[in-house]
């Protein structure tokens, strides 16, 4: 991801240094116009915002800590993927050090950066340097800011990735059990595309109004009518020769909803069942 | 759902008669021009598809089976959801009693039939006999054939809802982990709409490449890759108050994944696992 980040900001025109624990992954781009930095602190003192983009945030704690006093008075934005809890702390240690913080999530493998449809979520105490270097971060994808709080644009892009990870696993579940009766998967997908589509656009905005007003009784589909249907699935998934244990937490959490008297509510009242009681 | 079947064909101008275990419920129909029948031998025998929808095929079976007599050398369509082997069980025992058999399932809430988008999905060994019946049947909703196996029609049913409850868990989550900071769902809706939207599109498409040719190297988002940032998940959801157990098989299917050397394949992969070894 460093490097399609920092490709589309030279291939933008902006000068920019690079540096990576391991040297030779900088090759290509100084071959397309970036200054090579030979120390963490070289790079970081260059001039400019600093992108940061690791595989954790212990790691970006790690780089930056013993850089601190060459940070104070410069910009970092983090594009490396955690949790709010982390920016936070990241954020609260760059105040301590004169640093200005901005958390990114980025929303996009690294083959669609700078491509239409890349965003990156940002957030950060500071949203006046956010402006400043906001057309230099427009060069790696659509610019999204989402708050003050550092941990925002965290959470956001988790939330996104989570609702993403559930339908990779419906995916995976519909594409398993079509299989099971050797249907070619490619015969399936305009039909899945369709429907998951189809139902997202439904449930995603019917779901909301449902959250943000606390009315979740519906009409129809309630969750005791989802309870009677679900043995369905995993009889299904059973009698096909397939694993079932996927469906386990679903159904346990139907259950649950239907033994405390939400079986009339709509699949939006799931949702507040993931809140700890 | 029987009632908004129902109600579709008199609509379109089908002579429609009506039974149902409840009388009292077949009276709107009648008054929108059904004839009701007073036991289900005389609905069955009233002429045309015998239209069947049910809580389970196991009230279809016990309501079927003492009519084997009446129903034999007539149709009947049965849009009860059930599994595969259910429809492929029906239709066995409607063979041996001399009855044309068609599985259905329903792609809709009783809300959708008759309107656009909604259809439903059929099966059977007699073609030629749903082609018969297929101008009727297209009152209720879009009129989709897909095989002539029983089974086929369930299971395509049940692929498309299990993907689409995928999704929904997923919604269910990111709702739970944006609304921990007080954030409104609909100020979130469009984002994770669109995510999800565009995500579906590439990640069907292209694992059902990746399924029919058995090629599931990537150089995108591999399995490693995805386990590697999966923490982030539990971690965050732990930090924001919320229950993680729903992670739990997806994060179990990625280990698995990669202790058995798949760690370089893309999500696709994950279909196969689901197959028991």
């Amino acid at each position: 991801m460093g490097t399609a980040l920092a490709a589309a900001l030279i291939k933008a025109g902006h000068p920019t240094t690079v540096w990576n624990r391991t040297e030779s992954r900088t090759g290509p781009l100084v071959a397309q116009g970036a200054t090579p930095a030979a120390t963490a602190r070289d790079a970081v003192t260059a001039g400019g915002p600093v992108i940061v983009c690791l595989t954790t945030n212990d790691d970006v704690r790690a780089l930056l800590e013993p850089e601190a006093d060459a940070l104070t008075g410069r910009t970092v934005v983090n594009l490396t993927n955690g949790t709010p809890g982390q920016a936070r702390e990241l954020a609260d240690w760059a105040a301590a050090h004169g640093v200005t913080y901005i958390d990114g999530g980025i929303m996009a493998v690294p083959q669609m950066i700078a491509t239409p449809g890349a965003y990156i979520l940002y957030s950060g105490t500071d949203e006046a340097a956010f402006e400043v270097h906001r057309p230099t971060l427009a060069a790696l994808a659509d610019t999204k800011w989402v708050g003050k709080d550092p941990g925002l644009a965290a959470l956001y892009d988790l939330s996104l990735l989570t609702g993403m990870y559930g339908m990779v696993m419906g995916v995976a579940q519909a594409n398993a059990l079509i299989r099971s009766e050797g249907i070619p998967a490619r015969e399936f997908a305009p039909l899945l595309t369709g429907w998951i589509v189809a139902m997202t656009r439904g449930l995603v905005a019917g779901g909301a109004e449902a959250l943000d007003s606390g009315r979740h009784l519906t009409d129809v589909s309630n969750l005791a009518m989802n309870k009677a249907a679900f043995p369905n699935f995993t009889r299904a998934f059973a009698e096909q020769g397939l694993r079932t244990e996927l469906f386990e937490p679903l159904q346990d959490l139907l259950d649950r909803a239907v033994e405390r008297g939400h079986g009339a509510d709509g699949l939006s009242r799931l949702t507040l069942l993931l809140e700890k009681d």
